[in-house]
């Protein structure tokens, strides 16, 4: 494929590089929604297991028999030393993934995030990225951040910035155009975001990312709609063919990701990145096709 | 009706009061946006207008010998001095809404805000009220700020609270069901607006503004879909059926704005209020139906 423009295509280019297929390791998979993703990821091939947790209730799932070249079981009783344990997997090089199961998210990410047994970096900003599969559009959306950062500090952005990059690189998409989104095209100093813009777009223009379009403050319409900069007469390289959104701030970002669902009928896929192997966090609220596209998105992450 | 649940009823409920028709201020109607809206309104037959501009011109549109009876001009070749004559004739009580048309927003609204000759009467709240139908949804959605307040102070959320409960009544919707939105159902501190929500929450209780469901904390599908917070836990009067969305500030509110027109194929309409009339501004962007909807809608607030 030339690029991956949707979903089908996402699963595609995890499955195939299935000689050496991504490993797993689920934290305390104990409820339906893991089991469902970690069975479907089974089916279509592009992950193996590493199932932290009661061991005896998980070897009698009833996927497990089918799949028992692939899966393995560390015996933990516990849901926040399984998450301890997981994370230490992560370390040691036994998976590429690490997944939330039934245990609440501030635990799992106290594992991630310990400063001596975690898997984040020092110095490295945890953040997530989202990638929206809509209908009626031609390509997938990649966005940021609607779950981690409150209100970025430009530092934080440049980090935002290298992710999106980064991903859509991993996607095939060679020159990703990066709209910075904001409620007016008009840069203020009142707004710090937009003269944050303003330095993110100058740093790109001197090669910081490589091959990427950057422009912004924009809004969505300009971002999306190739008439809409017409109008407004904006003259902009993103033509209203934005790759990715830099969301302002959380509040929007969250905001833009449950309308594209409720209103658009998009099919969201997350994780968490900035960490040593990507995090991925399903929420009760996910679809199945969203749970499964966001292991498939961390495990071709995890190839790069 | 019951109540308006969609554009079509709010262009009946604006033409209901035909013997006494609303008369719009239309400042330097002279942009072919502003004079589709204005004779689409003559046409549709709820509003009346005083046209501020250069009157030669506007003599000659094409609609004026039609509605010859229902349009007045006022000659100003300036189209600040415009605003200015405009914002006087309704500060005189000879028009009931204020139209924008071709100058620039922020020298219209030095006009409106002006402290000696403007329409903002002293320690009143300006603010700006999105009223959107979407297909597929049995009723419109009342929103705000997406404009004015960046973000909001706790009395400034008062002030929208009033504005959104008062147009909800308007529109016939007996007890409107007000959602506050956040990216997260919890309360925290760190973030203010949780807080204010908490505040806003308790002087709703305590009938602040009449009959009114008030709840939050919530993120967009909890406020929108009955089965979200049943999956979540979450036991909320909203039901998942909100008439209406506070948004934590401008930039999430313009980016549900933007987003349900673009992926939700929304129709907006909108007005400021706070006025002693209210006040529309369409934009480049809007839609021609969008543009005519906000006339109506203004038309329908000023009668209240």
């Amino acid at each position: 494929m030339q690029f991956v423009r949707n979903l089908e295509n996402l699963f595609e280019l995890a499955c195939s590089n299935g000689a050496s297929r991504r490993r797993v390791a689920a934290v305390y998979p104990h409820d339906a929604h893991t089991q469902e993703a970690v069975e479907g990821a089974l089916k279509r091939g592009f992950a193996d297991f590493i199932l932290v947790g009661r061991v005896a209730e998980l070897q009698a799932l009833p996927f497990v028999d089918e799949y028992a070249d692939r899966i393995e079981f560390v015996d933990v009783p516990d849901s926040d030393e399984a998450a301890r344990v997981a994370v230490q997997i992560v370390r040691d090089g036994g998976a590429d993934v690490l997944m939330k199961g039934k245990l609440n998210t501030d635990n799992l990410l106290r594992a991630v995030l310990n400063k001596e047994h975690g898997i984040l970096p020092p110095g490295t900003v945890l953040s997530h990225i989202t990638v929206a599969e809509v209908p009626n559009r031609d390509k997938l959306l990649i966005y940021s951040d609607v779950a981690v950062i409150p209100e970025p500090t430009l530092a934080q952005r440049e980090a935002m910035m290298g992710y999106l990059v980064k991903l859509s690189h991993t996607l095939g998409i060679k020159t990703p155009r990066v709209a910075l989104i904001h409620f007016t095209e008009k840069v203020n100093p009142k707004f710090p975001v937009s003269t944050d813009y303003v330095a993110l777009k100058e740093m790109a223009a001197q090669g910081r990312w490589g091959d990427v379009i950057v422009d912004g403050p924009m809004d969505i319409p300009t971002a999306l709609e190739p008439e809409a900069g017409q109008i407004k007469g904006i003259i902009s390289p993103i033509e209203g063919q934005a790759d990715c959104l830099m969301m302002p701030d959380i509040q929007a970002a969250n905001v833009f990701y449950k309308t594209i669902s409720h209103f658009g009928g998009a099919t969201n896929a997350g994780m968490l990145v900035g960490t040593m192997a990507p995090v991925v966090l399903p929420s009760r609220g996910d679809t199945t096709e969203g749970k499964l596209a966001s292991l498939a998105l961390a495990c071709v992450a995890a190839m790069h």
